[in-house]
């Protein structure tokens, strides 16, 4: 039972004039002011007003209607109808909103095709689905239109198309973009369903949370010759996906390595350990990285996801080597994505290469979980006046993703200046599931005393590699230059220890020390003394590490024998790597000479609790 | 009992040449790696090693040391000692971390004396405290030193400045700021503190969360030549307090006008009013306004909150009228903050003058509290393609303050588009504390038809008014063009209310509509079609009301019969400014024309849980 009450009853003309009849101040009591139909947004209702205006008799009709602007708020891959939470975001397991990826694969780079249809369908699913939902009268009364409409603040950042079918074809037209902010979209009639795909154009950033607003009105006619005001809003908000990186611990996808004229034996020994290990060897072939072999600092493998499309994203770096072209011409492609970062009129540095971006294993700190870990940089020292800095728009980028908070490490007392110089992580069975691996020139000294007492003194480094001068552990602890410079790189790492050790929740336990030592040159600043072992390759199980070229006792390398024996007890397998000439004496290693795209976290980043 | 042991003995030399006298590899033992003297941060201990190399005899001397840089974290206005908290910032009751000012008064306005000392004693006031408080040695071992530091990030945004006591002078030198991110402070000996005072330079903007941190190290010298490293470093937040708005519920403590050539008849409206209310009314005066009566527009008066200290400080609106310089030439002053933002190239447009700036007094919405209320400020419609919008940088400004969220309210459908001229809020001593009053035409008609039903018909508006056209309720009610300019400004009032009943959590209840016609003009534009009552100023219980000049009945202007009716029910008393000839007619009323400084919350901003 409906009841309805006109406190004012009086003629009704024609659509074009017509008379007051009916006036309540309350707003929630049915209002048919100056109208013969009238929508109750709230309800779900139409009214319209039926009757003889000769004899004043009028009856009302009354019919159920839905409009509902539908997205996948649950996060479960399908588009439900009208969520109550539609409207906001809210982060967790519990949580609620929609999710949005930024499509920039090669189907539809973002930047390429402004504000032109959809070419190809396979770009669909990369874009989140959103359905109108109508039911209701078969057409709208007179006046009355349906409109979808964002902001302009959001005008930059995303796109939606929707289908159109015809009888012969179907196509993808553009709804909303920066040049169309609202637009009006066809009500279908009875019980009707459209669709609509929301693409997003940028990644979340220092000006940009991330958080996209898309609203449907009912818009009701005015007077003739007013503009028509809305009586009815939905709203759906979505937040763009953020770029994730993927730490040591999680299993390896493809391995990148460049071939260049003398890295052969390099190659060889990569080729042998990633094929062995069971994973894929990608070779960079010279035409591309033009000499360039420092695969691990022109790119950053990550990816996007989202409960309807995942797939990986390379972070190309404003290093810009001769390797510049190899993201965009080779890694971009259908459902592989590419994202960069300029630099502003600043100078890029060393510290801008990707060596110097790593991302530790999933950590929890102070109760704080950190599911996806916590990327590392590297900076210059705090207390430093002077010093190089990774730039601005990567920190800023790096930042704003929010689900890996970024630590930043003192980096620039190193002469290339990258994090990987002195840390990795390597998967544990045990503790927190991984081991903080350092450089240590204590532990570098510890080994060559250790050797020194027990009567190898005279056992040489650099054995057997021809060119380069060898020297025996005697020459190297008598070498008090050496020690000086040893001693503040210690400092320096211990630094980095600490600031590591507190953000992310370490114990001494959960460090090993490797014993490598460091020479200090130009400007204070330091580079690896023999092959850097630290800066190797995690492969699941297996490492591929830097051959040290150490002094030999009973034929063995002591620094290998020591450095397989401490990782041994975590159940992982060493593979010696020589990188001397074609990486080594270049001032990099094998870490800085490869790359690894690797599976994503099983952990969906929008159940983090922020 | 302290435990020390040294795995390798050895002599100490002199100073510029020690050897290695201690090593391990646990970094929590003691050790004293190729040093005399050794800092253990985390135990607050000196450890230095004596003794006499010849005969290989050391002694090791503990003295207990503590290093602590000091702010007031739990924000009772004292610095305490070593708060656990100090280097975090969390909101509410049991949160912590200290708060800035934006020193922005005339005794320091913020721009004008960029990286100079501090020459105004009062100044200091304004200014948070910060103290280093040392323990320890007479004097640090040779080589150590003490620094404080900023990042790159904060340097635009703070300064640092200490107390220097010397036996004729006291003087406040620059430590830190954009020109000196790091600086060696003094190490004073024995039991020692040393005073600091930290300055805001920036409000919260869309770049700037307004999180500020401050580092002070400890720097360990290494071998010579080498650039000193940081042992252990203290960290303290600060967050910069946000500019806060007042509602008309708080108390009045000035009200300003412009005086004319021709508002003498306003001007003694409203210095009866205000006087009569007990309260200051400050004038002024035509030199400073060059003709410009809209006090309202220019500027919004507001204030920022420390536990330390408070004061006014007025947003210059970037309207820029013939009022420009009262602002910064008038208001600014010892204690009298002023802060403006200037557009960018877009034009400022009518929006942008603060009668489209308004706050809610304190609401609850949806179980969230706002205990500072909301910010209210009127833009283009959602569905509109073309439209005016306040300004981007003055939108940026209000959301970055983030204790009182914003509410974007549509106003672009009126010729002047500001939100005080459909509605306000008065105190009342039920419910929720206030009434939010929206100007009605479906009021307004309801009243005129009561009028006519009831023999009133040839009543006349704006009678006596001489120049002003008279007109019956009769002819108003057979207008029909301006019943449906009316029902087109009804809709657009109607989308205002429901996004107020929903963003402030509101009732019918909670609403009064006042009986107030519009006319629609150029552009589908509306002013007011007789003075807009709704457009007042509040002082109290007293509201000084535009006189509408409504239809008289029995002697009694029947708008101001209803007017005072529903006021009274509240406990308010109505004053009837004639403002007709002087702001009436040139699109303004009594609010637009006034502007009121109240007293600030007594709810602290830093206790909102967000």
């Amino acid at each position: 039972m409906l009841l309805f009450t006109m406190d004012t009853a009086s003629e009704v003309g024609n659509d074009s004039k017509v008379n007051k009849v009916g006036h309540s101040h309350s707003h929630d009591s049915y209002t048919l002011r100056k109208k013969k139909c009238y929508l109750e947004p709230k309800r779900g209702l139409w009214l319209s007003l039926k009757g003889n205006p000769l004899n004043n008799h009028f009856w009302l009709h009354v019919e159920p209607y839905w409009i509902s602007l539908d997205v996948d708020a649950d996060r479960d891959g399908q588009v439900e109808r009208n969520n109550p939470n539609k409207g906001s975001w809210m982060w967790g397991p519990n949580g609620h909103g929609a999710i949005l990826l930024v499509n920039c694969d090669s189907e539809h780079t973002y930047g390429k095709r402004r504000d032109s249809d959809i070419c190809e369908m396979s770009d669909l699913k990369d874009m989140s689905p959103m359905v109108l939902r109508t039911s209701g009268p078969a057409k709208l009364p007179e006046g009355y239109k349906l409109t979808m409409h964002i902001s302009q603040g959001d005008a930059e950042s995303v796109r939606v198309f929707r289908t159109r079918s015809t009888s012969f074809v179907k196509d993808y037209p553009l709804v909303l973009g920066s040049e169309d902010l609202s637009k009006e979209v066809p009500y279908l009639g009875g019980n009707a369903e459209m669709n609509f795909y929301v693409e997003g154009l940028r990644f979340p950033d220092k000006d940009f949370e991330g958080l996209i607003s898309i609203s449907l009105s009912l818009l009701e006619p005015s007077s003739q010759g007013f503009p028509e005001t809305p009586i009815f809003t939905d709203r759906v908000v979505f937040r763009v996906a953020p770029w994730i990186m993927t730490p040591n611990t999680l299993n390896p996808l493809e391995v990148f390595v460049c071939s260049t004229s003398d890295n052969y034996q390099f190659l060889k020994g990569m080729r042998r350990l990633v094929e062995n290990s069971g994973y894929k060897l990608k070779v960079c072939h010279e035409y591309m990285n033009r000499g360039d072999r420092w695969m691990q600092d022109e790119i950053e493998f990550g990816y996007i996801d989202s409960p309807h499309q995942r797939f990986p994203v390379v972070l190309d770096s404003p290093r810009d080597g001769e390797l510049q072209d190899f993201p965009y011409d080779v890694l971009l492609g259908p459902d592989f994505g590419y994202v960069t970062r300029t630099a502003y009129d600043e100078e890029v540095s060393s510290l801008d290469s990707f060596g110097n971006l790593e991302v530790s294993p999933p950590v929890i700190v102070n109760g704080k979980i950190y599911p996806l870990g916590r990327i590392i940089i590297g900076v210059a020292f705090p207390t430093a006046t002077k010093g190089r800095n990774m730039t601005k728009v990567v920190q800023d980028f790096l930042w704003a993703q929010k689900v890996q908070e970024p630590i930043a490490l003192f980096s620039d007392w190193l002469l290339v200046g990258h994090v990987d110089e002195f840390m990795t992580f390597v998967p544990a069975p045990d503790k927190k599931g991984f081991r903080l691996l350092l450089a240590s020139p204590d532990a570098g000294y510890k080994l060559f005393r250790g050797l020194q007492n027990d009567g190898h003194g005279q056992a040489k480094m650099f054995d057997g590699l021809g060119a380069e001068e060898e020297i025996t552990v005697d020459e190297i602890l008598s070498d008090d230059k050496l020690g000086a410079e040893n001693n503040y790189v210690q400092s320096c790492i211990d630094w980095n220890r600490d600031v590591l050790k507190r953000e992310l929740g370490l114990d001494d336990d959960d460090i090993i020390d490797l014993p490598i030592l460091f020479h200090v040159m130009e400007e204070n600043r330091a580079v690896a003394y023999y092959p850097d072992m630290v800066n190797m390759i995690v492969l699941g199980k297996n490492l591929g590490i830097p051959k040290p070229f150490g002094p030999k006792v009973d034929g063995r390398c002591a620094l290998e024998a020591e450095m397989t024996s401490l990782m041994e007890g975590l159940g992982l397998r060493c593979t010696y790597i020589d990188d001397f000439a074609s990486y080594h004496k270049l001032l990099g290693e094998v870490h800085c000479g490869s790359n690894v795209r690797r599976e994503p976290f099983s952990f969906k980043w929008w159940n983090l609790e922020m």
